[in-house]
């Protein structure tokens, strides 16, 4: 199995231009999970802005189109190198389409510990072995994915994978690389877009969530062992959602909060009896 | 006095090309609030988006240095026209440095109403005849900002204004543009950043918090009347801190929500008693 880091290579090619060769394992159905994409993209980012700026602090993508799996150009362009922060645009194009558009500020982050003032308590989730490990396969598309990410849920927050969600807005989980490796700042990039969408507790379930706008701010370097992340819906208007995830490493530290807003299509018939019930309930 | 639709007039001189005067009232000391750089970059990419995309949904946004107020020249350029969603990449230069670096995403939104699923109660605030008016002055350096937009501070969070933070990393108030005009969702981008840092609240007055990435999903059209704002500070590590801003209208629809990250620059020398004592105790 590639891992995280043989499937986020980036081969330098040119001044400030890289090729990847996106793997079809961390995809949702055959597109490839837009985290992977912030993750690779990032990569290349690292690589122009060098050793001085390590770690990825902020990174924001706006999805244009979604590339299929396989090879993809990346364009790296530094804005400003700073004493502590790199400031650079990366674009990835697919078969010569732009697909996605991402800042990214870098430099060095703290290693994990406590944090100077912490304002979001730590999920709390019964034990990684009393969680249910989500399969590659759903009833709507095969999902990669989970082959490559080992993502446990609380069994409070799996209830739309029987059909009857909580009605929170809510999925936490546990969260491994499938191949044993450890986390790292990049790889949390992934884990901030990597749970299902949590409106499938909303019994939105088989609705595709496609992300237009992604933000992630890596806040420290995780120590090792198994990630805890929580996804949380905001708000749900006309054919939008946003969503914000936290993630916390093993000893209990924020080390990364994502936001997205996505766009909420809803499947073309109800999948089961629920699909659509919560929301025609809130309207 | 110029309000908020004059302060953020564009000016096409070009393809794609814009010149801008930023007025020095709409500043924290002598640099223009993050907010009021976001909206007049944004007016500049909706302009080239055109008629068919006429409000921004997701605005990222990477500060790269801060400009003086004065001219300023805007270039955009288009990345994908889609169906409902217009993208487009926006740079802002004073005196031909990069400054700032922003992404939009643009469509048509929503009229004010209730949401689909609400995640996010509205703050509740007192009257806000019972609220503190917030000075153009503070004891660091003039906040002219404060004169263009009328912040009225729910008093449970303003403890800062006389030395003692309540110690919950979050400020709320009612907010108004001062000449009388109504919020409209350019103005949002503003109310989304231009509170006073929420670590005031922390007793961590007169620390500098300049904004590294700044990113806001605009929701809805807001309704006529006041906005209510709640600015909270979610973690707080060596040297950054991250923010989560919620807007509604009048109507208590949650129209716009900003995250930012931003460096925490702590003062020279503590202004007060109190100063730097909750980071310290909280280390």
């Amino acid at each position: 199995m590639a891992g995280f880091s043989t499937a986020t290579t980036v081969r330098r090619v040119g001044d400030d231009e890289y090729l990847a060769d996106l793997d079809p394992l961390w995809s949702i159905g055959t597109k490839p999970n837009g985290g992977y994409l912030l993750a690779t993209m990032t990569r290349a980012a690292l690589d122009v802005a060098g050793p001085g700026y390590p770690h990825p602090g902020a990174v924001s993508a706006h999805f244009l189109s979604a590339p299929a799996a396989g090879p993809v150009q990346i364009r790296v362009q530094p804005l400003r190198q700073g004493r502590s922060v790199a400031q650079l645009r990366t674009s990835l194009y697919a078969a010569g389409e732009h697909c996605v558009e991402a800042l990214v500020s870098c430099g060095t982050l703290p290693a994990a510990g406590p944090a100077r003032w912490d304002g979001v308590p730590a999920v709390e989730l019964p034990a990684e072995e009393d969680c249910l490990l989500l399969p590659g396969e759903t009833p709507w598309f095969p999902v990669p994915l989970m082959t490559v990410l080992a993502q446990r849920l609380d069994p409070a927050t799996a209830g739309f994978t029987t059909g009857r969600g909580a009605g929170a807005g809510e999925i936490r989980a546990w969260l491994r690389f499938a191949d044993g490796s450890e986390p790292d700042p990049l790889g949390l990039l992934v884990a901030a877009d990597c749970l299902p969408p949590a409106t499938f507790d909303l019994d939105l379930v088989g609705s595709w969530v496609p992300t237009l706008e992604l933000t992630v701010y890596v806040r420290a370097v995780p120590v090792p062992g198994p990630l805890r992340v929580r996804l949380k819906v905001r708000l749900i208007t006309e054919g939008r959602v946003d969503e914000q995830c936290d993630v916390w490493d093993n000893a209990g530290t924020l080390v990364a909060t994502g936001h997205q807003l996505a766009a909420l299509r809803l499947p073309e018939a109800p999948t089961n009896a629920t699909a659509g019930a919560a929301v025609a309930a809130a309207d």
